[in-house]
């Protein structure tokens, strides 16, 4: 662990300045063939730009130059830890993005639903993304199952929750769990999962345990044609978490739709209790509760899932459809205002990427170099380009929590 | 050793990319006087502007702010080693380059053949910079001293091997050989060459060693006028190094004219064994063998020689003469093509130096910026200023190679 250190010593404790970080997840882009112009580049978005023009701009470099990362570690950077040196797997993420209340010493692992052909190799690694209510079924009937006949000696409790879609979260709990246990899914279709197979003796139980659970999912989904199968990423011990209490004296509350978003900012030791089903669901929260804590986390998810999409067009409306949405959080008139993304997903790539991420932070104290929120104008801003995990330092400073270093 | 940490966790194993990383040797440069341009923005370099309009640009810094880095250092930077953990001296990258086959445990240094005074002073620190066919028979000479009587009890075996010009290459290989050795060059005239002290005890014996050593060329060469000494630099000892293949899963290939590039290269397990005559020779190399490995390196030196003779407008030329062989690199249709330096050697300061590198990637998930492989529009590129140290992660990325960094 090795946390951005000057901040923990610098805070200044009884400092009052609010902050609101705006998140829209994968925002940075590539050019289009055509035009030559980024999403945000082509997006009509004159509130965010306005909003450009008062503050201090630049890119966000969110783990290390060419390294693409996935929305757990690009959150944590964002809110201010250094995800190379605070490693956490899914499985964690996911139980705590269920609203799980995870104790130290458990273990998780993240599932997908999965069609098997009767060979047992897989036919669609996302089961044909049934709907919630259809995963919810099967997850009844598995967790119906795990509670007539318990995996193993029974000493270990397995719970099994629905998350989104085909996906799920199981939670080991017990005594001395380990879980450095490589994954089921081989990422690919036509062949059969892999073994879960302990990296380390002293987790062979628990992959003994999944093995028995993977057993007992094949067992109970026999004759289903569609729904037969489980395939698990992320096996992970949950340690505990030093919070944004602890390392800068604020306390916060995170505002999303996606579990995972939730999960991620409970880790940190956010309040995340609203599960908003729209992004104006989003917005009424935020403002409904505006100012009750210090820092205030709104993840926006559109611009991602339409850029892994690959929907170009797509993804600059939702960019348009969000900006019509600032002069709302504007009102709020937080002390720091930032708006940026956790990792670039270009819809060329239809993927998350490495490339640097626009950043805009709003406060009394910018230094406005530029009057648009996109990725030329900010490449050129004054905050040059920084590294994800140090945006908290500076969003502390604007706020005016953050001591002089040194007398 | 600390080599990149992420890349080798996140290398796709079976991935494909090919890479071909281009160096103009000390392509970086200063001002003209009379014009305010450099080298790079004086010359008329078509191909390398087209394509740096379809790439994405920025500066390298080649180690450090200030620091101005040698060949060695500054290769294995772009190599993806951190050349400020891994610490290799001149000494083995010459003995590397002349194709020696070291093994660990031995140790090396860089000789000048040199012209000293009656008294001992040097005259020239490069003897005239005689041919290599004469500098070749007064190697000869040497080497049937050494073989004649073995300096020392003859336990260590030394071997004298010319390089290029008035430079050679002295490797002992023995038991337990320390060389943390002062340079015996004072990288003056006029004044003696300074004794080769050993800086910890361990190195002892092989001072002693190399104090025989000089005594005996002395003796040798003793009647000539010209070349009538040595002077030393870069003791070191090689202790093996991973390779491109066990970090990032690359295999390589290097073509370079000069020996000690190919050390380097060798250095970190690629395969060094063409031996071009010319630049034109290393193309139709590079074209013979284009796509049977990964990672090609293929390096041009006129840049940086004729930075170091203060030649501008040559080193202006070199750069337009490489230029026209661009398209044959294009036409290679690489999945990621990168040209940059090592370092800057400005015509006016006439020496290697520590500023910027002016970097080009070109890849069909480049960010483009500006139309011109030139300082003043690679400055300000969508890469930013990035350390050369970490240009290997972007390159891995471009070419597909690297996986998420968390789920």
């Amino acid at each position: 662990m090795d946390p951005v250190r000057f901040p923990d010593d610098l805070i200044i404790p009884d400092a009052s300045g609010t902050l609101l970080l705006v998140v829209l997840d994968g925002v940075g882009g590539l050019p289009h063939p055509d035009t030559g112009l980024t999403e945000l580049e082509t997006a009509r978005i004159p509130n965010l730009d306005g909003l450009a023009a008062r503050s201090s701009l630049g890119m966000l470099l969110p783990v290390a130059p060419g390294v693409t990362p996935g929305s757990g570690p690009g959150h944590l950077a964002l809110f201010g830890y250094d995800p190379t040196t605070n490693l956490i797997g899914r499985g964690v993420l996911s139980a705590l993005g269920v609203g799980f209340e995870l104790r130290p010493g458990d273990a998780a692992v993240r599932l997908n639903l999965a069609s098997l052909d009767g060979e047992g190799r897989i036919l669609d690694r996302r089961a044909g993304r049934p709907s919630d209510q259809e995963a919810r079924q099967v997850v009844e009937r598995l967790q119906a199952g795990l509670e007539a006949v318990p995996i193993g000696s029974g000493e270990v409790e397995l719970s099994l929750i629905h998350e989104k879609e085909h996906r799920m979260v199981l939670i080991f709990r017990g005594e001395g769990l380990e879980a450095e246990i490589s994954d089921t899914d081989p990422q690919q279709t036509g062949v059969r999962p892999l073994e879960a197979r302990a990296l380390r003796p002293g987790s062979r139980p628990t992959a003994e345990l999944f093995a028995g659970f993977e057993a007992r999912v094949r067992e109970i989904l026999a004759n289903e044609e569609r729904i037969n199968g489980v395939l698990a990423r992320g096996f992970a011990r949950y340690d505990g978490f030093p919070s944004l209490k602890d390392r800068f004296g604020l306390s916060g509350v995170a505002i999303a739709r996606y579990p995972m978003y939730r999960g991620v900012a409970r880790l940190v030791g956010m309040e995340a209790e609203r599960r908003p089903g729209s992004d104006e669901e989003s917005l009424e929260a935020l403002e409904a509760s505006f100012g009750e804590v210090d820092f205030h986390f709104l993840h926006f998810k559109a611009p991602d899932a339409l850029g892994e999409d690959g929907d170009f067009g797509g993804k600059v409306r939702s960019l348009e459809e969000i900006d019509r949405l600032v002069p709302r959080l504007v009102a709020l008139d937080p002390d720091v205002l930032i708006v940026t993304g956790d990792h670039s997903t270009p819809s060329t790539l239809g993927a998350h990427s490495w490339h640097h991420v626009p950043l805009l932070l709003h406060s009394k104290w910018a230094r406005p170099t530029g009057k648009a929120f996109r990725e030329d104008v900010c490449r050129s801003g004054d905050l040059g380009s920084v590294r994800s995990c140090d945006l908290m330092s500076l969003a502390l400073a604007h706020a005016g929590r953050l001591a002089k270093f040194g007398a």
